[in-house]
């Protein structure tokens, strides 16, 4: 996979219009080649598996690639969304654009307003090169003609689900449905489901095992997505790359939120209120919504909610006629998702 | 063309996933239906039918939908970067975005991060689009292997001129050179180059055809860019719809402030220099610097580059081999590019 795209972008910088397109390739290679989990590609892969795995390799690596160019995209234009400052350990996109501007004498000034509009380009030329990825391929027409109307839905989908959530950004409830809705459209759709879909459809797999896939990614994808949220307030930012109380700062509509939100007493309630979006909150100040998330019982409601689906999607697994090596790969998977700490 | 657009967007709009989507369509649909000159998909035909119009008509009006459905997401997202108010005399995607956000009731702190980040999904969904209506125009397999390619690098194109915009921004120079390079990547090679190559490439023109577009386009392009420049400067609100400066406001690099800073004596240099990307200048700046630019001689150095580009495109033509009513169509376009007012 690293190869893949390591070619794909060499030769993208090659036929780039000059030295000073460097930063962009800096940053987007940081990114793109940091330690990730690989998470769609592999479902990709195992999909296609899942279906016999028919047709050549290289094919299914590059389709693969494409998802993880794409993710990559999403994750940049998502960081700017939100202005965080850090992604998996690292500055973010536009923080490091913003830094080499001012390196290469930019005035300081214009440096966080650069930094923004550098990395909107940098995701707009990635998600342009996962299309490019795709349809360079080598899939044969049929197979192209299952595969693209997957990619438009899978895409359509993304930018959906991340609309969602921004207008549910900064307004604290004790919605626990609609926080659901934006973790199944924004994570178990896009970053399970269709994976494994486009997978599936590469190796023409028909319709049974789209479904299975389906009743599979979705307890997987909301479980993966409440571990996160899990992880944002309880997890060791040295193995999560982020720091504790980004979701609180940013003001997320997480389910956990929710929860406590539905539950707490009328101070902690004012206290949730005040803290949610605010961007400069202390660790002092994350460790009390900590402990209004115990004493409310929602974390351990949130780490029932995770069980449950976790073993919804073992049971799918144990049900499925799957060839082994992929019902073990996506058995691991299952407990990556809900049993991580990074 | 605006029937093929507007079936397309009606069809997205019953596959979203909700009615919050509404602001999205509501904000994209008077963007992309306001008067505009349709500029890309004129040329992509006209390309088409120099090269002799074979094959459906449908295809190549959804060849050339695809272009201006691209060029919606880049003005989106060129908007958020420059941080424009306005587009076309209506308010910019963001600023729509973010007043809808307000009225449904969103908190008013969050109203301009909102309509930002609203306005990046929205630019990228369009950018999504493109590429699905692109790839469902019904080219066959040869040509599709030959626009393919050529959208390619049109897109990174727009995205590296775009950046080399972003890095030249704020910083006022003397150097036309690097202006005008801007100029050539924005806008005469995305603009007038590669919408007329995407028809020849439809239509299967081969190489002699290609090449004389490029001759054609290159001049044409940079005048356009340089009428462009000139009215942003001393056009008519009214008629080009946005005000007057703007760009000395967000402190665009372009030809015509090259010049003037080049030729400017100390004191108007200290001036210039003082405005340039400072957002909030007054009618009474924005007339010092136009004086300037008329003392110095800069305006009529650019009306004199326009001339002489229009004068080689029209010389291009007269010599060209084209059917008569696309040599006409092109003849047009020069004059429109050159001399318009809006």
């Amino acid at each position: 996979m690293d190869a893949v795209l390591a070619e794909f972008v060499d030769e993208q910088e090659r036929s780039a219009l000059g030295p000073e397109t460097e930063p962009l390739f800096a940053t987007l290679r940081r990114l793109l080649f940091s330690p990730g989990k690989r998470l769609r590609p592999l479902l990709c892969v195992a999909g296609w598996q899942a279906a016999g795995a028919p047709g050549d390799v290289p094919t299914i690596l590059r389709v693969a690639a494409a998802l993880e160019l794409f993710q990559t995209f999403a994750l940049i234009h998502d960081d700017v969304m939100d202005d965080s400052d850090s992604r998996r350990g690292q500055p973010s996109a536009h923080r490091t654009l913003s830094a080499a501007y001012v390196t290469a004498g930019g005035p300081r000034g214009r440096a966080e307003a650069h930094g923004r509009g550098a990395a909107v380009l940098l995701g707009d030329l990635l998600l342009v090169w996962s299309d490019e990825m795709l349809a360079g391929a080598g899939l044969e027409d049929r197979a192209r003609g299952r595969v693209l109307p997957l990619v438009d839905n899978m895409r359509a989908e993304l930018v959906y689900g991340q609309y969602l959530d921004l207008l549910s950004t900064g307004r604290i409830t004790g919605d626990v449905g609609a926080a659901l809705r934006v973790a199944r459209y924004k994570t178990a759709k896009y970053t399970v489901e269709r994976p494994l879909h486009l997978g599936v459809a590469v190796a023409d797999g028909g319709p049974q095992l789209m479904q299975l896939c389906s009743d599979f990614a979705i307890p997987v994808g909301e479980a993966f997505q409440l571990r996160d949220d899990l992880l944002g307030l309880f997890g060791d930012p040295a193995r999560t790359g982020k720091p504790v109380g980004d979701d609180i700062r940013e003001g997320k509509a997480t389910v956990p939120m929710a929860l406590a939100f539905r539950a707490a007493p009328r101070a902690e309630r004012r206290l949730l209120k005040a803290f949610f979006g605010s961007p400069d909150l202390t660790a002092e100040d994350i460790d009390q919504v900590r402990t209004i998330l115990e004493t409310t019982g929602a974390r351990h409601r949130v780490e029932t909610m995770i069980a449950s689906r976790r073993d919804a999607a073992l049971a799918i697994l144990q049900a499925a006629d799957l060839p082994k090596d992929v019902a073990e790969t996506l058995r691991q998977l299952v407990w990556m998702a809900t049993e991580r700490n990074a």
